[in-house]
């Protein structure tokens, strides 16, 4: 059963992410390292006592559907209502609706823990948050009153609207329709699908934020609006008032995360009201919705980057604890009675070393973004822009790097279970379908790769991203100068990792000043995993330099540098000499 | 839906494995290239029209267990019935018995079909196929008369009994025993666990081989003897007699391959009989029944390499087939109207054609292992024993290499489909739960790595080896003077994988000869990667020289040296100087 590494997390956090360097500056208020501790240990608590142990019995059970509401798995409600009333929905949240205003690392620390205990649960708070933090920036103050407070404190939860049938990855493409009602509302009609926690009996009501176009919007992405569309709309005294016009029609029978409902909404078909429409309301400017949609979006990315780590991490934790207990042959050197537990011998090790220092480089990934975020509200003028810029060069390599690594280790995982693994009892195989949509939803990974080569590199003229290679440099200078015997070749070989990194990068640059683009999309995929190898490996020599005398640190850091990291030399050649053949090969797919 | 690739299945058997060579040698009888088309035609029109409609259905109502008794899913009583009437069964088994006595490779060939209609259905076949080989190697001439005519026609099924909850990948632990009854029949008494196909409900009898201990044997595997357990007993005039003491006690709830059940088998409990015991007949003799096991188990773990392609193949017409249907964006350089289809992004195209490629290297590697089954049978003395260590060598590469990129491509489309591939009804996540068991089971990959570096590389002091590189690199000296520009580097590119290969294969020799196994065993699992990288290249290679003019192959070839085969370095270096980190970071891996 999964256990919170809360001191690992914490460890990631303050040291390798930065966010104990901004404490002592003074940036996050009255927040103390003692107190970031303290919420950490409280959330690992719940995380491992509360929401664990409902898992496999929330997958086996699922979200079920009928008649257009959705029941959650047994004790599912208790468990929301429990998280909600410890003020975890707020934790990041603005103070004046009730939030905690702590620094968005911490909550995605926290997140982690969630998503480790049950992703299926933990895809709720990803959800309402992202809502609040578009409302924050882009709804009426009216509307932050109406609706801020209730969110924040989790007793009304959120959801996004995206996804039509035709419109996945090309959100331009999306159908449903805004009209004018002529007193300030909309009335919303059209077809949503994969609409996570679109329905459920957790809580009263649920705020949806729906993309619609207004009539004669402009075609694709620039005439898209945003709008609130509550299931149930909300008197100005904050009751409930009458049902609104959408509802669920039926959720996905998926791989995995079973316990949370995925669903197609329907608005606007009259089912509910006098007349067809769903009530709505328009958050932000009319067309520029998508923009608006981007404020919750890019830290969704990160958040499902997060789940990625998340899901690494209880799927390491179980392989390793089933690695001690499982006893079959006799390893090298095993000198005991009988069979030597599994976790002796060397190709175990390798799978399990694997596991952790991926799930290790994934999390400090993941928290290093988080920290530019906080770091760019923390500062201001140019600071902030590069704060700002250095989020979002990240953000991509966040999500798509660690929720690639999550399939990954999840299946290793499997592997190390062998012939149980396979058994649905065992639970390793639900790490692996729960983790698989990570790779997909909040923008595919392969969309991920594109946005950092096209739009991320190109920040500030590369100085941007010049200015992170640099950073990394800097940590493989005190690495080398170190000289702790324990680190074995890591400088060296992370230097290596590195340089390929430079290299792609500016291959990749060179592309694009061309002008062409084909080629540098081949290549954005391998790219994205070369950086995720090279920055990882450099954030686990950081946590171990930050750590020294850790034995265990160092020697992760020196078998991901010396077993792992060796890739970026052929990641680096896809890139810079891949894409001919690719496009060669490619004429024959098309049918 | 699948569509059995029948030309390109003849394509890899008759001119890349090597078989065309061995007919026009004459060395398989009447068999000619006629003919075998002829045979691939008609497997693939049953696989197509057959089993593939049962794969999503089979898999949604899966087997199911009560009281003892297994009812397979709807239509496979049927589909079982019929296959087994078109002859299917019998194919590479021998004349005496009703068998078609043609090559193991033409029977792999056809297998692969079966598993990408279904692989839930085509394990049925492995198994049995198993079963009648150990037979034909090890029974005395009254049980073969007995048991294999109608095993052979696929009128009875057969199964492998080794695994016990305490002994997994070592088998030496197995304690189910068998007493001398003294009538020169034993009593079986014992649990075996994960037994396919241990209970259905398609045959009137299953022929049972289990692994079991005599009294006073030696411990560990020197001290395991096989039986033929039938379940029902047979009369001496080939009709059924009473029911034996073995039954199922239950079904596994699996990840994937729920079709096929995966039994629990109790042996001398009681339940059937006048006293415990189920009535066994010894297969060879006493205490050598790994080796008899063995017999069957390295063809199984052949048919499992072949099971790993077979789903590639199917999940790569699927994902094919959804990128030239689904729409969204607008690739480089399409001038249609509207959205192209995404067959044309350049990032499709590199999970599309990773798919291809690496399920056309798998399944040359798996045919040309086969082949080398084949030679062995059909030549004699040093030629023979050439070519049954060129099977051996080859028999872990196909078993591992090609499971492990069953389970890559099948994820990697799951991906091409995006949310929808996700979504059970998709059926591209089915191929992903199948594949998965395949990298576990007939010996997990790991045991498969194990097995190539410890007792295949130092075959013939380790000539045989080293004559199949020559042959890898002749290969490549052939392709760099075709000077065909469509290959591209490819040449190159090779030429470094194998010269990877061979520094990886010297350095594990000198580590072996210094006595170091730890040392060895820690890069036993990349060598095998790094064996099926630089093997799988050079047959995709083989496979375009042999069809000269034909620009896929070519193109197909250079796609993957250029792109998926650089990985070998990596691979060679984490093999030559992992260890040492492995050994030092694992040390806190232990509880």
């Amino acid at each position: 059963m999964y256990r919170a590494p809360v001191s690992e997390i914490a460890h990631a956090l303050k040291s390798v992410a930065g966010l104990k360097e901004g404490l002592d500056k003074g940036l996050f208020g009255d927040l103390s390292e003692d107190l970031v501790d303290a919420i950490l240990e409280e959330a690992g608590r719940f995380a491992t006592d509360r929401i664990a142990p409902l898992h496999v019995p929330g997958d086996r059970q699922g979200a079920r559907h009928a008649d257009g509401a959705v029941t959650m798995p047994d004790g599912y409600a208790d468990l929301y209502r429990d998280w909600a009333a410890g003020g975890w929905n707020g934790l990041a949240a603005d103070p004046e609706f009730g939030g905690q205003g702590l620094p968005i690392s911490l909550a995605m620390a926290v997140a982690e823990m969630w998503n480790s205990g049950s992703m299926g649960f933990g895809l709720v708070a990803t959800l309402t948050a992202g809502a609040v933090e578009a409302l924050e920036a882009h709804a009426s103050d009216e509307m932050k009153a109406k609706y801020l407070p209730k969110m924040v404190s989790g007793e009304w939860t959120g959801t996004m609207n995206l996804t039509e049938p035709q419109a996945g990855s090309d959100v331009g493409a999306l159908k449903a329709r805004a009209e004018p009602a002529g007193d300030g509302t909309y009335r919303i009609f059209g077809q949503k699908i994969f609409i996570t926690y679109g329905e459920h009996d957790m809580t009263d009501n649920i705020v949806h934020l729906v993309l619609a176009r207004l009539p004669g919007a402009p075609a694709g992405t620039k005439g898209i609006s945003l709008f609130l569309v509550p299931k149930f709309l909300v008197n100005d005294d904050g009751s409930l008032g009458p049902r609104n016009d959408v509802h669920c029609h039926s959720i996905e029978h998926k791989l995995g995360i079973h316990a949370s409902p995925t669903c197609t909404m329907i608005y606007g078909d009259g089912k509910f009201g006098d007349e067809p429409g769903a009530v709505g309301w328009l958050v932000g400017e009319e067309n520029r919705g998508l923009a608006c949609m981007f404020t919750m979006m890019n830290n969704a990315r990160l958040a499902v980057g997060i789940e990625g780590v998340a899901v690494a991490e209880a799927a390491s934790q179980k392989a390793l604890a089933y690695a001690n207990e499982r006893r079959q042959g006799r390893a090298p050197g095993w000198t005991g009675e009988g069979m030597s537990p599994i976790v002796l011998h060397p190709d175990v090790r390798r799978d399990l070393l694997t596991m952790t220092s991926l799930t290790r480089a994934a999390r400090a990934i993941c928290l290093a973004c988080a920290h530019a975020i906080d770091m760019s509200r923390a500062t201001q003028g140019d600071e902030a822009r590069f704060w700002h810029e250095r989020a979002s060069l990240l953000t991509p390599v966040a999500k798509a790097f660690s929720t690639d690594i999550g399939s990954q280790v999840a299946s290793i995982g499997v592997q190390v279970h062998g012939g149980m693994g396979f058994i649905e009892e065992t639970g390793a195989a639900l790490y692996m379908r729960d983790a698989r949509i990570a790779q997909i939803y909040e923008g595919t990974n392969g969309i991920q790769a594109i946005d950092l080569v096209t739009r991320k590199l190109p920040q500030s003229d590369g100085a941007c991203v010049s200015a992170y290679f640099d950073e990394l440099d800097g940590v493989i200078g005190a690495l080398s100068a170190s000289n702790e015997p324990a680190f074995g070749q890591s400088a060296g070989r992370l230097k290596e990792a590195v340089a390929d990194l430079r290299a792609a990068t500016d291959a990749l640059g060179a592309m694009m000043k061309a002008g062409d683009m084909a080629r540098a999309l081949s290549g954005a995929t391998p790219y994205l995993r070369l950086f995720g190898l090279a920055a990882g490996g450099v954030y686990l020599a950081r946590a171990a330099l930050a750590d020294a005398g850790n034995g265990e640190r160092a020697s992760l850091c020196r078998f991901f540098a010396e077993n792992l990291a060796g890739e970026t030399a052929a990641l680096r050649r896809t890139v810079e000499a891949g894409a001919e053949s690719l496009a060669a090969a490619g004429e024959f797919l098309v049918a």
